[in-house]
């Protein structure tokens, strides 16, 4: 299968920054299954938090439609990660997959991060959909968004219910005043925990960043400078492909779902799992 | 604190290599903590399945007040990984932590694996003390062995039950006849799913592995290359030191504490878990 991720910069309006979009997916014919980067309509709104930014979740019927729309005329099974307005007052960061014109699913993005420069508690509740991979033609889709991507847990869910290929759409960079230490150990984290998620699952791993320098409409921080360095690895986390952290580019990778079973039946994880002693991961924490 | 890793070969007997043992440990005399590898007094002998190497758990008792001693004469906390013969046809293998003369506590083998090279399944009942970190006068332990480390549920565990430190104790290596892509692949996947326990749970890891070649004494394979590599990392998963694939050595490192606090407080991965959503892990797989 020809992946393509869309490692992209905000172009400044929601009108360009999907033209940009469109013109890396069409960059990339031969992909079957495309995925964007979180929240790729516009730019990372969560620097601050102000009310107003609600009003980006308004058109979240028009959007699925739109690219819905998309991967009919491009026929392809596309990954989109879009801010869901549910209810008045209620708002989910949402991946929605769409299979050639039809709506294959979505995920509500399940752990919700909040730090300095990233208040997405403010913005987004917490999914209540659970860990749920979505069917498609091209396969079966363990969805998940950004901050999910530290926890194995969800990685390990997800598989466990039969998901084909793990896939982040995410939005992560780096602070300038930060020590070039403390970035390479950052990026080196961010690529590792998921790269670890692959090998404990048996499973390819695909996750999509964007890249740019976005201001902090705030100016109570900078801004951040989002790393890029969109990946795809194998089912031992060997990297198939990788961008580089400032490039705008639909990486192509081709993936083999073959390689599960090849994989697992010489590293047999999920014979040994002792689902037995497992019982504390329920608990917050056992004092 | 200082940390030693002891990385050693088998020395063709019981005698010749716990000499060696003693000597890696007595190069390093500033070591707080000294980790040993996996089933260290001997050879690995899982690489056939023969009823005879049960009289190799024969003197567990012997061998603990052994370690005990060295413990003592040290003044060091002691991490050794022994065949335990707990009774007739029940063994373990089980990791003992020493306290400066003192039993501080045992971890069994959880996760038992077996695959052409290492019937562990043969030799060793799963263990049935769960995942509980030993209390030593250096802090809380998070001790499990081998196999385990391909499990994020068992660090994580360990973690959500206070332990400061994960140590793994390790016996792994290469089948000569196997790609030079196949190796790194493999050696890559060791090392990166640990560090990932280090990011996951914002604790610092010390992975201690044996080195040199062992036959096969059946014959029907070549034998294991153990490919050494002992290293540690912090909480950030960062490397802080590494041995290579065939030196002995005590390797040394410096290990702090008051980072695993600072880590977490900037990466609070433990306050978003989902426990309301991870009811699946208890299970084998959900079709």
């Amino acid at each position: 299968m020809r992946v393509a991720l869309i490692q992209q910069k905000f172009h400044q309006n929601k009108k360009a920054t999907i033209e940009r979009t469109l013109s890396l997916i069409e960059s990339a014919p031969e992909a079957e299954l495309v995925v964007l980067q979180e929240l790729h309509q516009g730019p990372y709104f969560c620097q601050n938090e102000n009310p107003l930014n609600f009003a980006l979740a308004n058109e979240f019927s028009t959007d699925v439609e739109f690219w819905r729309w998309v991967s009919e005329e491009k026929e392809i099974v596309l990954v989109a990660s879009l801010f869901e307005e549910r209810a008045p007052g209620l708002y989910h960061n949402t991946a929605v997959v769409f299979d050639k014109g039809k709506i294959a699913g979505k995920y509500r993005k399940m752990h919700i991060p909040d730090d300095p420069g990233f208040y997405e508690k403010f913005y987004f509740t917490p999914g209540d959909l659970g860990f749920e991979p979505i069917d498609t033609s091209v396969g079966r889709l363990g969805v998940l968004v950004c901050w999910d991507q530290w926890f194995p847990e969800a990685a390990r869910i997800m598989t466990l219910k039969g998901a084909q290929i793990l896939i982040y759409p995410t939005a992560i960079g780096w602070f300038d005043e930060d020590s070039d230490e403390e970035k390479e150990r950052q990026l080196d984290a961010w690529i590792t925990i998921q790269r670890s998620h692959a090998i404990a699952n048996g499973l390819p791993l695909v996750s999509v960043n964007r890249v740019g320098f976005e201001k902090d409409p705030s100016g109570c921080l900078e801004g951040i400078r989002f790393w890029g360095n969109s990946f795809a690895c194998g089912a031992q986390g060997e990297i198939l492909a990788q961008a580089t952290e400032q490039q705008e580019i639909a990486l192509q990778v081709e993936i083999s779902f073959e390689r599960i079973k090849q994989v697992r039946d010489i590293w047999p994880f999920l014979r040994d799992r002792r689902i037995d002693a497992y019982q504390a991961l329920l608990q917050r924490y056992c004092e």
